[in-house]
């Protein structure tokens, strides 16, 4: 039988916007990968009447309730009391829970435990207790009716201990189904394109079931699978991951792969080559991006951001002929750029962006959007011109630094550097 | 009257845990500037019939509902079409949005607007239309019952847009107390020293109230007035304003600044100085934190990523012996960089960062963490070295960042260097 939740977090800084809900969105990431269909998140503040509300509406829709705080030792911390009232369940002091809450004070915070932590230590009767290796805040699993309900701790990091720790194999004891998935990773086409051509392939999949997620200029396809096991699961996909890819052909940057800068990085690492970059527009986000992840000294050796024009002249050796004939955006000083670049760093390949972010065209009255990415490799330099107009300057900005990758996957994969 | 608000995101990907509902978080803040209290969140999935139910729910106990999501022009876009359903109110075409769809897709994507899209144009009977500038569905509020129903776009970045531009301004007009802001900004205190020197301060306040908001390094406390009119707010608010600010002194960089790089650069501009940037740990943070922000190029000239050893020397001119005798990542190889980048660049200012960012030690055994800014300047070079350590790797780079945004309006505005 599939199980369905609802995940209530309970905390007046999520209401005042103080913070993200990010423990629905590890709780949800996880219940996924051990076959739990969560259909709402509710939120709600440090109020007993509208916590016992939420209660009430998630155990007529749902059949497992996660909380997440007011486990505290303060007087607003009031989740145990109010699902024990709304299940009719006591709340008992655990002899053992309190022993170990006076020592965990004395051992990290050298004190006694205040008196108000006392009630940390009560729990609902018969309930299963999750303890708290990094926290004060035991939680708990009980059953009642056919609901499962489970409350955690709000701090994000208890509670992912504790996620990973109990919830996790408490869950699993429940169901007998896995699920898994495997990110399709695309650049170039839109969601609405991608969506027209998928469509028909859509429609038909339940399981293995594909959906589509956008962000700006990529869409990443997920297919996923449910199964008695991993294996099943696996050959399940591995058709439709084959399929899909092979016929999306050249807008797959990767399967399972987070970003365009880390097939990137992979491609330089497989093939022994290092980058350099010469950024205008783009003002350091490719080498933010690249330096991100750990480890990629290895291949990317630096760059210039050439923001000014004499900059493009006196570090990267654009020549002032170039830059007076051509204009610092243009297609040939993108060229000059990335060749100087590659020059001075003495690296194996150079990625070059000059264009207008706007808000305003530049000085020759090019246009907010006109972007050109050159590339200076051992085979040659080459251009891929773009229009990335009526974007905001942050849009452009990120389109544009994407478009600096895809030039260089597509170099490394022997593909075409213009888009079809 | 005071108002009560239920957000409602709607989209699976939110339940699947593929992202977080920062819409609900930035939405959350928002209200609680207008003095509108928001008493629940709820996510839903990409599901007609659960999205009723939330409905159905929200408007018996809220008068505000503010939904996410689901206007795209894909086919599980439906939140329109349910509440419309669900408040009894016909979708209509929209000529005018039509038109503009048309012009954008032309304009932007350089192809003919997909038929699927037409749907975006569809928006319920007398409704307010908000329109969005940064994408293709637009946005609109309509009241029904005394409950007003306010439809945003999923995406961020277009919500963002949006609630800045129609969503504060609708809920300003139902309301006739004014709420006024001010953000007073600080670097150099942790959340917790700033909240007990300020706790007895804090405690006392109701109306001016403060609160302080935490990011990495950085504390934003916000000063809130209600009143009748704006300039009884403001007079409110003033002597409050300058009390704080002047009792935490050089910690405060600005009152309504967003962030260090917008007080460097209003100082640069101010003293008619242009910066470079020399960037090794942190990549081009700098740089790209620098051109995020329009009009910088009046004071930033660009600078050097210099990732690799190499590059710091041919690049930037740090003589061989300084990174043979002291290291990459030491006080004299930071006071290099700095005045290379000045040279080369020909700026009046420059900032370096050299540092080990992990996760792991660099090849002499400096250990993660360790961080050198440098600043060249007319008056002589300065540098101040810091330890990170015990942080993760994209933690580093970010403090690092903001190190050498702080160093250098330390510098600007007469300051010291090294932090007390």
């Amino acid at each position: 039988m599939s199980h369905t939740a609802e995940i209530i977090a309970v905390g007046t800084e999520l209401l005042l916007g103080n913070i993200a809900n990010t423990n629905a969105q590890d709780i949800s990431q996880a219940l996924s990968s051990v076959g739990v269909n969560v259909f709402w998140h509710t939120v709600v503040g440090d109020n007993p009447l509208r916590l016992k509300e939420a209660l009430d509406i998630a155990r007529r829709r749902a059949d497992i309730i996660i909380t997440t705080g007011g486990l505290g030792p303060t007087y607003d911390d009031l989740t145990k009391q109010t699902i024990c009232e709304a299940f009719g369940r006591p709340l008992v002091l655990h002899q053992d829970i309190l022993d170990g809450l006076k020592i965990f004070f004395e051992k990290n915070v050298h004190m006694n435990m205040p008196s108000n932590n006392v009630q940390q230590a009560e729990l609902p009767e018969n309930c299963t207790v999750f303890d708290n290796p990094v926290g004060t805040a035991p939680g708990c699993a009980f059953e009642a009716g056919g609901v499962h309900v489970l409350m955690l701790p709000g701090p994000p990091f208890e509670m992912r201990t504790m996620l990973e720790n109990h919830v996790l194999p408490y869950l699993r004891g429940l169901s007998s189904e896995i699920i898994v998935s495997h990110d399709i990773m695309t650049f170039g086409l839109g969601e609405s394109p991608m969506e027209e051509l998928m469509r028909e392939k859509m429609s038909h999949m339940e399981n293995p079931s594909l959906a589509t997620y956008a962000k700006p200029s990529e869409v990443r396809l997920r297919a996923t699978a449910k199964a008695a096991s991993q294996e099943a699961a696996e050959a399940m996909l591995a058709p439709v991951v084959k399929e899909v890819t092979d016929f999306l052909g050249n807008y797959v940057y990767g399967v399972d792969v987070p970003g365009l800068e880390n097939a990137c990085v992979k491609l330089l690492k497989e093939r022994g080559l290092t980058l350099a970059t010469a950024e205008s527009c783009t003002g350091g986000r490719i080498a933010e991006r690249l330096t991100a992840l750990p480890g990629v000294s290895s291949v990317y050796r630096g760059g210039v951001v050439s923001y000014w024009t004499s900059v493009k002249a006196a570090v990267l050796g654009v020549p002032q002929e170039t830059l007076d004939t051509y204009g610092a955006v243009s297609e040939q000083t993108a060229w000059a750029m990335a060749e100087g670049a590659r020059r001075i760093t003495g690296a194996d390949i150079a990625v070059s962006v000059t264009g207008v972010a706007g808000p305003d065209p530049d000085e020759r009255g090019v246009a907010v959007g006109i972007v050109y990415i050159g590339l200076s490799t051992p085979d040659g330099t080459f251009c891929r011109p773009l229009d990335l107009g009526g974007r905001r300057r942050d849009r452009i900005q990120d389109l544009a630094s994407n478009h600096a990758f895809d030039v260089l996957r597509r170099y490394l994969t022997g593909l075409p550097i213009l888009l079809a």
